[in-house]
């Protein structure tokens, strides 16, 4: 059992900051947690992420074998701590035992996957071109490719997720993957979390006889620390899941570096469900609605996939669903957000939907007991205003949804076409609404990430072929994905080898293949087994 | 044959561009040569942009057959006017027939490579994770992933090679592929040779009944067009290959935009070359000399990958490795280089060389005959003065090389750590070096892009194994290549399909596969042949 010491761990060890800290707060009461978690200034900041620097060649050189071991003895550490993990990650964030104990679970399982993805190798694109010395007018060199990791990683704990999306979260995970070493600036709405994980990473390094600026957990405020972590030399990518202002000041600041580095920054999203006439007709609004109450109340509504605006078709059918999505609103009570900035920001939000014109409230549940836990919203507008109003198709963060009416295809297809980029895009079809959905998927395409039929956008599988991404603002860059195996290649560079002797070629371009990589030769993939 | 009109091609229309112009200059003797070529205006920019995102949604739903038959229909246009083509090129850019007849093969080999990859189906990324519904506590969905392309793609001529890096260059090749529209910004200093390939390209794109606007050509000043076609909101990539200046300068106009855009801005290197003693030992030191001389003039040295620094270790091997250099760079005679502007800028880069502390000139060949062919220089110096003066590793575009005399490895390693980015890194070693060659690789990977042993880094084999990037300067995107088929990534991005139902599928996620691609179920990867 690990006791918390409100410290930093800088390659290894626990290091008290210099600058004065701030303490986690029980998310349902106020009351501050101990310990305080003093906080690095720029000399400490700069001994992780030197020490991280110093750790990369070793780190990347490790087989896959060894970095799929670590990776498993990381998800290993944490489950050793996972029920103290839990508990004190309920106190700081108000979510529910039963959503944590599941998101310690997805947490280890991700570190598990990649592994595995390790094991495989495929990231490693391994490719040979080989020489063709009688190849006229001139003879063809002999090349090859392989991935390299980019060097180390920063990553911002997210505050909706105190364990998918943080210390050992998805950004963590794929990095260390990829061959990264990573330095964590924790989220400051969990602390006594980030550090409990922080020191399982920590254990791991050790067990594993890594080196250990591998791993660097540092608490300190999110503009200072976050903008010199960004700014460090020796950072070479950025991992972020957050606000849109937060993500686009990292941007920024990776932006005017001498030397610019890519920030994969997960941002806002209001996530359209788009709901087809069949999917309601026949008496099937009320069950529809009454599934859409229960996505967007989940969990306060504190996902970035939870379903903002929905656009609902004009009709008797429509206004039933609407009707049914009001009652369960009326009915739903507020649960505790994650901290009190969080609650304070959904009621400015909510305010501004409140204030803009064409927009109706529909209904408001009741707030919850505990602190901070607002009351659910759920407001109707027009695609008119969805156009003229800002605040119609900006995210409030928390259980706050908007209906939008529509008229014909046109109309919705219009409406969707002046969206900006989105992480999801749902879309309730019967078979009868087929047609209709088929003219709308390559507009869906150019808009999100994820597209879903007749499901909701909030639970995000961690798998091969998920995308947790999409265009700006959803993301900052959207060719990639957060969450996923997919993610591991945000890290990574080709290199090409042009005649290199045998025996100075990495192992995963080698043709004896020690690694028993899947290859691709002149262009053809050529399985390991083979 | 085609007349060279002085106009751009706007979505398949010849346009006058309401703005003065400019006409190309023959290279070799600075004449004027006809037509001029008139600017377009920002509302014609604007019409090119808003025709290729028209053609957007069509252009990427067409099939890999059809694609692939396009691209090699680009391919065949271009070898329709071939001659035409390379005699003007010629013209302009005072580059020798044989390189350009070269350089229109490995254009049309490259697009047809492109064709290829098409056609091959791997860069769609066909991934499904398949749907366990009894899985506990929670089913999994059906989820799918396949690439998807940006959107219309802004690429930027090269000057140096007027073909390969140019209208239906590398850039345009792997983003039509990809499904990206392109608008072209000709480079002003070969104009009759882009108007003539983009007079192709158009054929082309008529011939296999495409919408016009997948392609555009547009004429105009390099900075205010440039900054607008970046700008522009229609345009979601870009493609460059030029100096770090204008590079920059577009990277910091994407950054700018309300929604930042990736830059592929291939920039600057000076192509370090590493000379260890094995390699010139026994004699070999003149041989080896001739060969660095070769690859140094080779086209006026205006390659990117051109060796600008070279590492030569002390001792008597070196001294007879410098003098031989020396000979035959006193012996060369200057080629006519691209541009006035360019032969301007490399006698600037001479003189800053010449001007830093701690170098000396060894040898300068002799002006050539025509205009703008400055004699080629040789000059050396130590790893100190490398270090304190931003000249010597600074690229001179052109045949200029400075040879840096190193003591132990150690020096040696210190001084290459010292280095920026670069394209490539060359290791000129015997068996006897391999020892120290392998302490040196991973230090190598992190500076370049592509490492090669016992060659020479100019000539950039167009395949599945290159790398033409790598780390900041050398490009503003170490993540990918601007050359080899790699290069269709940059233009891509994922996307889930959640529960989609089979009749609304894309081709590359569904299960009966019509295309017959590699799919990665599960994780793993499955062929189509199995």
């Amino acid at each position: 059992m690990t006791t918390l010491t409100g410290h930093s761990i800088i390659a290894g060890s626990p290091t008290a900051g210099k600058l004065p800290g701030s303490a986690g707060v029980a998310a349902a009461t106020g009351e501050s947690l101990e310990p305080t978690y003093t906080y690095v200034d720029e000399d400490q900041l700069a001994a992780a992420t030197q020490a991280a620097a110093e750790a990369f060649d070793a780190y990347r050189a490790t087989s896959p074998a060894e970095r799929a071991a670590f990776l498993e003895r990381v998800a290993h550490e944490i489950e050793a701590d996972g029920e103290a993990i839990v508990a004190r990650a309920v106190a700081e964030s108000g979510l529910p035992l039963g959503r944590l104990t599941g998101e310690l679970g997805r947490t280890t399982g991700q570190l598990r996957m990649f592994a595995e993805v390790v094991r495989v190798g495929d990231h490693l694109e391994s490719r040979i071109d080989p020489a063709l010395p009688d190849r006229s007018p001139l003879p063809r060199a002999d090349i090859r490719q392989r991935q390299v990791p980019l060097g180390p990683v920063a990553v911002f704990g997210a505050s909706n997720f105190p364990l998918a999306f943080s210390v050992a979260g998805g950004d963590t995970a794929s990095a260390l993957a990829a061959g990264c070493p990573v330095v964590v600036k924790a989220h400051n709405a969990h602390p006594g979390t980030s550090e409990l994980v922080g020191t399982a990473v920590t254990r791991a390094v050790a067990a594993c006889g890594l080196p250990a600026g591998v791993f660097s957990l540092v608490f300190g405020s999110g503009t200072s620390v976050g903008q010199a972590l960004v700014r460090d030399p020796r950072i070479k990518a950025v991992g972020f899941t957050g606000s849109r202002a937060g993500g686009l000041a990292l941007v920024a600041a990776a932006a005017a570096r001498r030397e610019p580095i890519p920030v994969y920054a997960e941002m806002s999203s209001v996530n359209p469900v788009v709901v087809l006439p069949g999917s309601i007709g026949d008496g099937r609004a009320e069950g529809l609605a009454a599934a859409y109450v229960v996505s967007l109340t989940l969990g306060s509504g504190q996902f970035c996939t939870n379903p903002g605006l929905t656009f609902v078709p004009a009709g008797p059918d429509g206004d039933a669903f609407l009707a049914a999505a009001a009652r369960a609103v009326a009915d739903a009570t507020g649960q505790t957000m994650l901290t009190t900035g969080i609650a304070q920001a959904f009621g400015k939000g909510t305010d501004a939907l409140r204030g803009a014109a064409g927009v109706t409230v529909e209904a408001e549940g009741a707030p919850g007991q505990a602190a901070n836990a607002p009351a659910p919203l759920l407001a109707s507008t027009t695609t008119a205003a969805l156009r003229d109003e800002a605040a119609v198709s900006e995210e409030v963060f928390g259980a706050a949804g908007v209906v939008v009416r529509w008229g014909d295809v046109n109309e919705l297809a219009d409406a969707l076409r002046g969206l900006e980029g989105q992480l999801t895009v749902t879309v309730q079809a019967a078979d009868s609404d087929h047609e209709v959905a088929r003219t709308l998927m390559p507009l869906l395409e150019t808009k999100a990430g994820r597209i879903l039929f007749n499901g909701w956008p909030t639970g995000v599988e961690v798998g091969h072929a998920m995308v947790h991404g999409g265009p700006f603002p959803a993301t900052s860059d959207p060719r990639t994905t957060s969450v996923g195996s997919l993610a591991i290649y945000r890290f990574q560079r080709p290199v090409a080898y042009q005649d290199v002797p045998a025996d100075l070629l990495p192992e995963a371009t080698r043709d004896d293949n020690p690694w028993g990589l899947n290859q691709r030769v002149d262009g053809r993939l050529r399985l390991a087994q083979d």
